[in-house]
């Protein structure tokens, strides 16, 4: 792993760092910030998955999220969206192939060679994180925007026990009826495995076992690719415990992320020092 | 003049702005947050002004100012650092020309056909934003970034009476005795002039009539360029009301500058709030 910057923020640390993926047969990138408390001891960690087109580096410089994480004492980690390099497959389009891996194992070509982003964020980084920064596997909960927000919400269903909590900024809520889904997932599962990665129909079938939050901006640009009237039926129908926020003129950009920043990392807050 | 954008953020409005400008020769772009409560009545008007390489936008999105704004309900002007335009003169360096104002009138070919910054903030882009939107013209306050906190400390020096409080991050301290500074003042200006265009100078001859907020960090990659030492030793010397605030462990960056905006907001909250 090498050491590609370390800043001084908030009174912690906000690092970036890349090391060698296996999963992803590339070299991948990821920002790590923690807070005053990790120079004493492990702190715990939220993950923040980012939308389309991002890297590391959007949520980290835009999202605000370091003064309510440095207030609460967690650590926040920025993964990368997708695969990197010259030797990866990739396509014209903004919303497919670099930048835009929906957080799935492909298993299509040309995309399976390296688009293994979903055992990346589950397994090996992880693994790398936890063996490396003061940072407590016990603790974690995930959140993210938009491709994050799906990629934060299909990843927390996915693994019970993991994570204290979910959130999600006006996450892609049912990419398997939506057109932001719909062409990725085919490209790059073929016709398989869709509702795997998908969390309205996940939300129904198994739900979350701990507190969800959701913001989604009434004025949001790409309502009708987000659906997110999908999702909070299926919350409802589910009775699952959480609450969907509908806010009045927001869209979809890091100006509403960041405004709900500190309602998020409380919200995560709370229940990973109930844990 | 034309709105390029305009984003919900706490609970007020992001805008982003474009306007002929009689004085620069082109157009000129800037950014402006306005808090909720200007929907009801004109509110307090902060300036920033960005350093070497910055548009409107950077502060605009990774200083988290709009946060704290919003909390103290006072708006955020972020103009531009220079003109801009294929018919504006330009230098390969990073720190000369477009992007690289320092904040002055030049009066030196090729400059000084565009390069009035100058006159831009002290008179021409007040009068348009005093004209357009709801900020009050008898409360305003300014801040910057290194580049920007030399051109905030001076502007606020030159305008006495005009800006209840000035502060800055890093700022470029004493610009006629450093490479950052002696460089561009030359081109600029010829050799004419460099001492109403220096903090550490004016804070000697002069002085300011509120109270100033300086933050520097010690790992500050800059600080032999920046000259902190000089402005300390004016400001005390002239028993300036105010303080100096030496940071540990903090560089140039904006995670040193959004980790103590929380704290700049507040100071000229406090300032404007007591007009």
């Amino acid at each position: 792993m090498q050491t590609l910057s370390e800043n001084r923020c908030f009174d912690g640390t906000q690092g970036v760092y890349s090391h060698r993926s296996d999963c992803c047969g590339c070299d991948m990138t990821f920002g790590l910030f923690l807070p005053a408390e990790a120079r004493q001891g492990p702190v715990p960690l939220l993950w923040y998955l980012s939308g389309l087109t991002c890297t590391h580096e959007n949520a980290m410089t835009k999202a605000g999220a370091q003064a309510w994480a440095a207030e609460q004492g967690i650590a926040v980690i920025f993964p990368d969206t997708s695969p990197r390099g010259d030797h990866v497959a990739d396509d014209a389009a903004y919303d497919l192939g670099q930048g835009a891996s929906f957080y799935v194992d492909a298993t299509q070509s040309p995309w399976a060679a390296n688009f293994k982003m979903w055992s990346y964020l589950a397994d090996e980084l992880p693994d790398l994180v936890f063996e490396n920064f003061p940072v407590e596997r016990e603790r974690q909960a995930i959140t993210g925007h938009s491709m994050g927000g799906h990629g934060a919400l299909t990843l927390a269903m996915a693994h019970p026990g993991r994570f204290a909590s979910v959130s999600a900024f006006a996450p892609i809520a049912h990419p398997s009826h939506s057109e932001w889904g719909g062409k990725q997932l085919l490209a790059y599962l073929g016709d398989k495995e869709w509702h795997r990665h998908d969390a309205t129909i996940q939300m129904k079938s198994r739900g979350f076992d701990g507190p969800v939050l959701i913001d989604q901006g009434t004025t949001d640009q790409f309502l009708n690719l987000l659906k997110p009237e999908c999702l909070a039926e299926a919350m409802m129908t589910r009775r699952q415990p959480g609450q969907f926020r509908m806010q009045r003129g927001y869209d979809h950009s890091y100006f509403f992320v960041s405004t709900f920043m500190e309602d998020h990392v409380n919200f995560h807050a709370e229940a990973l020092y109930s844990l």
